[in-house]
Order: structure tokens, then C-alpha cells, then sequence
């Protein structure tokens, strides 16, 4: 047995020969529970982008305050439109994992970029919200969204190349899936080339995409036809 | 299928047609756990508010340090204050989803504007400690503590105009709930006024509702009659 | 109906006539959910009292910068404690919970105070970490960890007095608890007089109460008798 | 009953006489969700080395922020190198635990000091980030990656030594995992000694170590091998 052999084992001793539990369903619960930690735990952060106001206790302590707090305006917008991001993503997370029954290595791994990029987020948003219209900051936001893109597209993909999806969800219902997640990622890309031209427009497409999704249309289709 | 269908399914790929588990207690499920995240995380975040000291380290140190720990004692204050508000809203949201047995996606998106406004708080807790006797900050506190209520009778409303409600949970059980969101979202909007014109009477009045939740009355009825 | 039985509704709606599910152990569940929440939350932002030194991008960049990381000893020392107090503290809480059938509202406020006094614990061990031998800095270490025995003691004596243990939680079991509750309480209140004396006798105690528990003795009894 | 035995109780109550529960699987499905929660918060406190930019808002607002975002890339190399390792040591973790029957006091101490070490990670990754060549950084990152990998081997070895396997898991995968786990404290080892005398090559090694787990080999054997 080889140096490799052992590394290999060490790293991944899930997959001990003669484990009777490996690939179970318990895989894919824990890879959920880690994911959603981190998808509620980003969406809290985002509050740190906000500064307690530093103004001298005077007479006029009051309007100092009132002024200080307004200005941060960007941030509170910053804040709602990656609040409501994080929001769509954990949605989309939990909607593709819910028609799967396996998860390997590889899965995990994109899971894993997956999750470092919405831990990013807050970072990408206390920019935003700091420099609401300058180019570099939505051009940084829009590789933010982009790079999650790109990591469901991957995801996906790869459930797909190796047929990891549940028994009752029909190929109909994957082509679908995978046209619209690559539309996602087009939309994103696009987004991220307006910003680089005219940043208000960027932000203007990045409100349009998370607006598109958050405002549900028509008579709530979902509820009434299929009783969600 | 044009980009609209397309868009619409890559964003709500839950939705997918043929989907069996669609609208199963498994939604409800995560969308609690993901809820119970935020609050414990924006729970604990109210700790930043306090700042460690720094003070010299000379033969004076320790006058100097107690001074500086003591002067933060309205952090402490609206720690407390944050803490029992935020622990108030955990213990309504699940005595709100404990009651119902589907969530469909503008469900879902009136509990996601809850937990923005939730991961808010503590922003505007370090505001009202740093400037516990100011209009901004009590306003901007009491307009919080009213999204919140905003944020908790459109869920409620939602809830009831589907009809989401568990069998077991009869009418009159609903109409009272609905009234009484509807006295705490009146009683949010009136303290947050108070603030305008005093700010102590605002901060008084965000006390006494806490307050008047968090002491159990009588002989914890809740306990005696219904074995809770 | 009154304001007052509205409101009360409104602030335990849980308590709803007429539904079946309240008290069940789905309630206890929830409160230790999000109670491991707050655990998790609160040790991990304890290494947020260590500070990324910054020194000149100069020559003598790495004597300067491991001066600086060896100059936070005090740090690590006040974060491998405050981590074990943690531990600990997550240790006894589910200890507690795993002999109890029934949580009601007041054993509820019980709970809430001891999660308000652990994730203020950061705050109290950063200070220490600054300060490890100043009287304010220990005492408020002290009366932290004081605060939480209080609380841990309400919590235990609201169950004992509402039967709310399991029936196969025997009177001897639970008088043993009480007794220990009031020692390790009786503990802490001596350690914090003692930093008000001289703090490093405090700190010294401080870490030997924690070092109790964390150091099995013996043949690692409970492995060997209970099969744990 | 003397003081020692009432303070053994008190601190660890949950090997309270009489308990059948003690010893039961939830107790180990409690310490998962512990550590599981601090895996996901440690990941998502990674993005606070990264610093909002204050450039003041002048015409060359935008070239001063590109600037300055573009000087913190140092910092996302560090974000993906211990995102990958928490995510890899997430990985091993639950890998370990899924083989697993029982969980006594001194294996949940092992865990507890691998807790402490993980979640120190992000400070010592802002320090890397600030100082991606010098040797107190890499030090510093390479120790605590070691500490990592002692703590996981006295876990492991307890394991091993209290018989704690499931019944499945036959003496050679343990043997297997025991070497792999030494190989692996082995490399850490190396490569902090390695930091010591050239940080460069010492940051090459932690990135190897990782890619060589991130990356899956051959035709994902685990997968086709073994369904998962």
C-alpha cells in the first residue's frame, strides 16, 4: 500500500471498503444541514455591512444621528437585494435536492464552491452598499451572483451525468431544469457585462432577476394546482 | 417555451411538473429550520454591540477599565431588550407554523421578508445602545419591531386566505389569532410614535410589551390547564 | 374579550384552545434546536477576539508580526477557557433536557436567560483576553459564568417544581442534580469574589472548575459501567 | 456524599444513576449537530478578513476601489484554500462518525478540542491572508491545520481503544484508518516545518494537501464502485 493509497484513505474514509452505510440517504441530509447553516448564517452577516453611527454626544446629537443613519440607504438596499438572493438560492438549493437520492464526491465538491460562494456574499454586499455606483462594485457583485451560477450549473450537470436524480422525476422535467439554469446563468453573465458599461444598469438587472423570481405571478399557480 | 416559462422554472424548480413531494411537510420542515437558524444566529450577533475597551495599561488600568465596562451598560440594557424581543418572535413563529400544515411560495416569501427584519435587529440594538435616549435610535428601533409585525400579519393573512391552516385549528382559534397580531402590530406602530415625541416613553413602551409577554401571568395557565 | 386576553393570545398563541399537538415534545425539540444554535454561534465568534496584527510591509515584517501573534497568548488562553465553558455548559444543558418530558412557558424564560448570559460570553472573554489580570476583567468573567449557574438553577428548580422530569427519573436522581446545581452555583459566587480580591486567584479557579469536569477520572466510569 | 461526588454530578449530569437513556445513539446525533453547526459558521466567518474599502469618493472613486479590492486577493486565496479544509475536514468528520455506535466523555473532550481548533481556522486564515509569505503566518496556519489532525487522532484513537465502532466495521478498515490518519497528522507536520524555512514552499504543501482530497481521481470510483 502505497503513500497514495493511504492519503486517499484518510481523505476520504467515507468510502471504507465494506461500509454497508455508504451513499445513503443520511449523506444527502447532512450535506442539506451543512448547506443550510451556512445559507441562514450568510443572510445574518449581512447586517454587519451596517455602521452604529459615531457622532458626539451634543446638543445636536439627534440630527447628527438622524443624517448618519440615512446615509447608509445604500446599505439597507444592499442589504434587502442580497437578503432576498440568498433567499432564491437557498430555494433553488433545497428544490434541486429534493429530486435527488444520491450525492458523491463530486457533487459535494461543487456543493462545497457553492457554499463558498455564498459566504462571499456578504462581502460582495458591504461593498455594494458602500459604493453603490461605481463599476468595480457591481461588476464584484455580478461575478459574486455569476460564480454561483456557474456552481449550480455544475452541480447540476454532474447529478445529470450521473443519474442521480430520484426514480419519479422524468427526463422532460431535467431538460427543463437544465434550459433554465443555464438561462439563469446567461442572465447573470449579462448582468455582469451591463455593470462593467453602466453600473446603475447592472444593478437595475440584478433587482429585475431577483424581483422576476421573488413576486410569485398569476393566481399563485404552484398553490392551486398542485396544492403546495 | 420562451424565456418567461423558462425563467419561471429554473426559479421555482420545485414546481417542477410530475414533482410527487411537492408541497410535502418537508418544506415546512426546512423552511422552520432555515427560520431557527436566523433567529439563534441574529440572537447571538447582538453581542457585538459591546466593545472590549482599550484603555492604557498602566498602574490606573483597572479604574479605567471598570469605567469604560460600566459606561456600556445601555448596551447591556438593549441586549436584553433585543434578546427577549428576538426570543418572542421564535416562540410566535412556531406557535404561527405549529398550526399549519403547507407553505406555498408567497408563504415563503412573507417569512423571508420576517427574517431580514429579524437579522436587522441587531444592527438597530447597537444603535439604541449607543444612543439609548435619542429619537433616530428609538424610532429606527420601533420601525423595526413594526416590520416585523407587518412582516408577521402578512404571513398570517396569507396563511388564512389559503386556507393552510391544520384541520384541528378551528375558526374561532384563527380569528383570535388575526386580532391579536393585529393589537401587536398597533401596539409597534403607537410606541414607535411615542418615539417621536419622547423618546424614554418609546423605550418604556418597548419594554412593557416584552415584558408583558415574557412574565408568565397566574399560575402559568398554560401549564396547569393544557399539561404544556 | 378584553385588550388584555387579545394580547395574550397574540404573545403565546402556542397556547391556542383546541390544539391537540401543544406540549408535545415537538416543543422541546425546538427549544433545544435552537439552543444548540446559540452554543454553536457563541463559540464559534469567540475567535473573533484575536485581531489580525498590523504591522509594516517592511524587512522586518516577521519578527514584527510574531511579536504581535505571541503578544495574544492571553487570548488563546481566555479562548480554549471560555470554549470549554461552552463545551460544558452545552454538555449539561443536554443532560437536562434529555430527563425532561415537558417545557412550559416559564421553564421557556428560564432557558432564554441562560441563552441571553451564554452568547454574551464572547464579549466577557474578549475582555479577559485583553485584561487577563485586572479585577474588572475577571469579576465580569465571574459574573458571567455566575449569571449562567443562576439561570441553569431557575431552570432546574421551575422543572423540579412543575414534575416535569420523565417517570422513569427517580426522586434520588433529581435531588442529587439540585444539590450539584447549588455547589457548582456556590462555585462560581466564590470564584468571583475571589477576582475581586486577586484576580489571578480567580482566574486560577475559574479554570479548575472547568478543568473538573473536562478531565474523565478514574477508568472513564461512565464508559465502562453505562456503556456511554 | 462528599463534595467531589456531588460536583462529578453536577458537571456531568447526564450520567445520572438510573438513566436508560445515557449512552443512546442521541447522543451521538447531538454531538454531530453541535459540530456540524460549527463547521458551517467557521466557513462563513472566512469572508470577515476581507475589508470593505474606505477610498474617499472623489472622480477616481472607482480606479482607488478596483485598486483596492484587486490588493486583497491574498485573501481569497486563503478563503478557498480554508474553505476547502473545513470543508474536507467536514467531510472526514462525518465520515468518521458514521461508523460510530456509542460516544463517551473523553471522545466527546477530543471532539470538543477539535471544535476549538476548527473554529480558530478563520483567524488564522485573516492572518495568512494579510501575510501570504511570511513564516509566522504559514506557522501559524500549519499549526493550527496540525492541531487539527492530533485532535482528530486522539479521537480516532479513543474510538479504536473503547471498542466504539459499529458492528460492520471490520478490523482492517480500522487499521486502514488509523494509518491514514497518521499520514495525514505526518504531512501537516511537514509542511509547517517546511513554512519554517520557506513559507512559499510550505503554502504550496497545504494547497497540495487539500487538492490532492478536493479533487476525485479516476473515474470517481467511489460512485461506480459503490453507489454513492
Amino acid at each position: 500500500m502505497n503513500w497514495h493509497s493511504h492519503s486517499q484513505i484518510f481523505y476520504q474514509s467515507g468510502s471504507f471498503p465494506g461500509s454497508p452505510r455508504y451513499g445513503q440517504p443520511m449523506n444527502k441530509a447532512r450535506i442539506e444541514a451543512f448547506s443550510d447553516g451556512i445559507f441562514a448564517f450568510a443572510a445574518t452577516l449581512l447586517v454587519l455591512a451596517f455602521v452604529s453611527p459615531e457622532v458626539s454626544h451634543t446638543a445636536a446629537v439627534d440630527s447628527q444621528l438622524v443624517t448618519a443613519l440615512l446615509a447608509q440607504w445604500p446599505h439597507l438596499f444592499a442589504y434587502v437585494l442580497s437578503f432576498s438572493v440568498i433567499g432564491m438560492m437557498w430555494h433553488n438549493h433545497h428544490a434541486l435536492f429534493r429530486l435527488v437520492t444520491k450525492v458523491d464526491r463530486r457533487a459535494g465538491l461543487a456543493n462545497l464552491a457553492l457554499m463558498a460562494v455564498t459566504a462571499f456574499i456578504p462581502f460582495a454586499t458591504s461593498v455594494l452598499g458602500a459604493y453603490p455606483d461605481t463599476r468595480s462594485s457591481t461588476v464584484l457583485y455580478g461575478l459574486t451572483l455569476t460564480s454561483s451560477a456557474i456552481a449550480f450549473n455544475w452541480l447540476l450537470m454532474h447529478l445529470v451525468n450521473t443519474k442521480s436524480f430520484a426514480a419519479h422525476v422524468n427526463r422532460s422535467t431535467i431538460n427543463q431544469t437544465i434550459h433554465a439554469y443555464r438561462v439563469g446563468l446567461s442572465t447573470y453573465v449579462i448582468a455582469t457585462f451591463a455593470s462593467l458599461v453602466e453600473p446603475l444598469a447592472g444593478l437595475a438587472l440584478y433587482i429585475l432577476i431577483v424581483g422576476y423570481f421573488l413576486i410569485p405571478r398569476g393566481a399563485d399557480t404552484d398553490f392551486v394546482e398542485k396544492s403546495d
